[in-house]
């Protein structure tokens, strides 16, 4: 017999009232940055103002909190009536366990704070942007220095058993704390700057031509690679934007972006590969029906996770000697200055450290990560003061990377996410890398058991241009746990290990030794 | 001494977060029809019914009606007090009056009603759409006894001094009546027929050969086209769409679409000068402030004065000889079959009635109009069977164009119209020909008083590539009045005449006069 459970379908309807909303308000974001005419940002503005407004009341409300209550209770009754399966019983807690957390941390912060904070990242973006393009700090520093008050505040208002960067991190890393992270990131921090002085000591491609191609060439291109990595139209579509992203607008519609960037032929498929990445991750999470699309469970774990599902498919497939091999004829043909595997794949992988984190490689992009989060640690936790942002920057990037910013601008000035008052949200970026390596690793041992008996599995599945079987391992060991387990324990579950850099570090070594072969 | 007017301003407010919401809703609609992938329609569908419920409560509830009665208040008290101008007075007060209209007419109803008629909308659009593929009339028929059965309920709901079709067209058309249009349309009834007689008596060009354009050639006349119509790209942007439609999303922010018809060259040009002629209207309604753009007067006042400026872009221009003039050079450099002005022009006005509604020319567009309006009335007034309609269709298409449909698919199922409920919009397009008609005429005079001393200074402003001036001239004469005055009031303050169907077919005459000779 089914019982009716009746609060919970109630709470159901309400979280899918809310999700609606919520994905409401992702459609206006992304005709925003696809669409929308320029001077159609002001009046954007305030239709995004009001759709916060009515979702933070949404999800901090009395009304919300005895939805929750009741479905606890009648959980629990029917639980010991024994109306569901054990696995059943434990999905509806932990989704309820979920809810609980969020509606604490929205109850929590007190109105005006949410609006003083809206209104400040508001003006810390423009503040930036200007300070930007005009190379001067300063005219950022005010509004950043307002900023770190008011996250601060807000952590203080949050009273977690965390420190205050701690706290302002859970919402994109779950359970993350700073002593793992220095934990994970120290071997990083003490052998990728010696590889990248191999890697100098090659002596490779200095007189490197400099070539392009045709912005209606590198779409194509874009589109014979989603196409070969089985691309539905009819639940995806493919638009342009200023910064390339990933977004889900309802249960059977998702959309990414990638944009052309002038003098880097490889920049737009790369980006495609990245955000169809996060796009397959979304499009594998638990939502068997639209009801469930509005639980915390068919929802991302961690923004860590995220960025491991969209860094496989650029560096780990689409940047590997295999993919070289089968696609370097087709980039032959569209124009680009290869003639073997070997060509591509050196272009694919140039290895050179630079000053700027989007475009940094997999050798060097953990030591720009590194560099922000000390940095956010010392703002928020260690009385840094903003004005000594420039200098610090600079000194860290010469020590890491051996490299000191011509301007501001270039240096401590190129990120958006501190303008916005987002800390706490880099060190998922280089976690990613981490969770994507050892997930490749688990991926490689069960592929062997099938019967693939190369020293790596994966390679030869991308040489085959069997990748769909590589999209198929990732939904039933990763995609479909949503928000179940944290990224750690997501990591464990699936590799039988707990997460270090050592798989990241070993498949870069490796990578190199091949590649320092090519030349 | 500015009075506070604290009313006023607090309903300002209110109605601002309405249209907020309502151009959100509109996003969501642009979105749908240019960019959504087709399985996102079912969560878009719910989005859109979640925007609906809200809206038509914000609309119909007494915290609004009390909003209104304090600013009515108000507004006497400040009025008498010698606050306003008598100017700023008058539009308050006109602003007020439409106001309690619209709220009246939402209160009427009730929810239950609403709510069902949302619903018959949805099932009568998929029969139709079913009906249509499937060449079934009887698919849809159902669907549409129920439309109808709950829009006689919703006129008697609205308990309007006025007949059920009539109380059904006044969102369309305010103050329409059934006797008006008789009168209006009459005259159009007894000469569009032989006019089409004669043309046919010409015998032209049945052996023309088909052409076509490539995609890309026909995007760049319509760049060109709205280049030099001045489009201004910071607040405008053109899309896809499978049908044509231009929507406003905010104050600066307006959209349209066009679509590339495989086999008719020229249907998307024109299909872009009609858009634009509806986005010049909506760019040039009062709007000198975000404020005002949430107010009655910010908004068009009928769809037939709508149509009359996208006709009048389309057709008095685009199809006009002068415009021929400048731009057959340009067609034949595209690719047109096209070796003077005469060439186009013709091509531009192919004169050959035929079943299909939207592809009709201005010759045979009003006998499309007159038959679904005839019907329309039969069926909410005179007891006409639905099933009839097949039958009925057929034998006035017969009798007023000399033509029957091969199957209903091609026939009464073609428009989408009435699978949504939509009775009273049809005559719209047909007053908006008479409306632009008119508009012309007195455009073309105030010209001569300006010194243009040719026939048809109109044609002689388009021949100088002086579209600008023609713009002007509706800007200050129609667009700025908003909703103050009804269509026929419009024409009458700016023609100094009552409306009639005379200009248009002393327009037509003259044209075919003229075309007659191109051979």
């Amino acid at each position: 017999m089914v019982l009716p459970s009746v609060a919970w379908q109630r709470l159901g309807d309400y979280l899918r009232e809310t999700q609606l909303l919520g994905s409401i308000q992702s459609t206006l974001y992304w005709d925003q940055n696809t669409r929308m005419p320029q001077a159609g940002a002001l009046w954007r503005g305030e239709q995004l103002a009001l759709l916060a407004r009515e979702l933070h009341s949404r999800q901090s409300c009395n009304y919300f909190s005895c939805l929750l209550d009741e479905a606890k209770e009648e959980l629990s009754r029917e639980t010991k009536s024994g109306a569901f399966s054990s696995g059943e019983s434990l999905q509806r807690s932990i989704n309820l366990k979920l809810l609980d957390q969020d509606i604490q941390r929205q109850k929590r912060l007190d109105a005006r704070l949410v609006s003083d904070l809206a209104q400040a990242k508001a003006e810390g973006y423009s503040c930036w942007h200007q300070a930007k393009d005009k190379n001067d700090f300063l005219l950022f520093a005010p509004a950043l220095r307002k900023l770190i008050d008011l996250r601060k505040e807000q952590a203080s208002q949050l009273k977690e058993p965390r420190s205050c960067w701690e706290t302002l991190a859970q919402p994109f890393e779950p359970d993350v704390t700073f002593s793992r992270l220095e934990e994970l990131f120290a071997p990083l921090r003490k052998r990728l700057p010696d590889l990248i002085d191999d890697v100098r000591a090659w002596g490779f491609r200095t007189g490197m031509k400099s070539w392009d191609l045709e912005p209606s060439i590198q779409k194509n291109l874009c589109g014979q690679l989603l196409l070969s990595w089985g691309r539905d139209d009819s639940i995806s579509c493919v638009a342009s934007s200023p910064h390339p992203f990933s977004i889900t607008l309802g249960p059977s519609d998702f959309r990414l972006t990638t944009r052309i960037v002038p003098g880097q032929p490889l920049s737009c498929f790369f980006a495609t590969a990245h955000e169809w990445g996060h796009s397959l991750y979304e499009q594998g999470l638990p939502s068997e029906s639209h009801q469930w699309f509005a639980w915390p469970l068919g929802h991302a774990t961690s923004m860590g996770v995220h960025e491991s599902q969209s860094l496989f498919w650029e560096n780990r497939v689409a940047r590997s000697e295999a993919f070289s091999e089968r696609w370097w004829r087709i980039f032959e043909e569209a124009g680009a200055p290869v003639r073997s595997t070997q060509d591509l794949w050196r272009l694919m992988n140039p290895l050179t450290p630079g000053l700027n984190r989007v475009e940094a490689d997999e050798l060097s992009y953990g030591l720009h990560i590194m560099i922000r989060t000390d940095l956010e640690i010392a703002l928020l936790e260690k009385g840094l003061d903003v004005e000594a942002i420039p200098d610090e920057w600079n000194r860290r990037y010469f020590e890491l990377l051996g490299l000191t910013p011509k301007s501001d601008s270039e240096g401590c000035l190129q990120d958006v996410h501190w303008s916005e008052g987002l800390f706490g949200y880099f060190p998922s970026y280089l976690l990613g890398h981490l969770i994507s390596a050892q997930l490749s690793e688990a991926m490689n041992l069960d592929m062997k058991v099938e019967g693939f008996n190369s020293e790596d599995p994966l390679e030869e599945r991308i040489a085959l241009g069997e990748e769909d079987q590589l999209l198929s391992w990732l939904r039933s060991n990763v995609h479909h746990h949503g928000r179940s387990v944290n990224a750690e324990c997501l990591v464990e579950k699936v590799t039988g290990r707990k997460l270090s850099s050592q798989p990241f570090l070993a498949y870069l070594e490796k990578k190199l030794d091949r590649l320092s072969s090519c030349s």
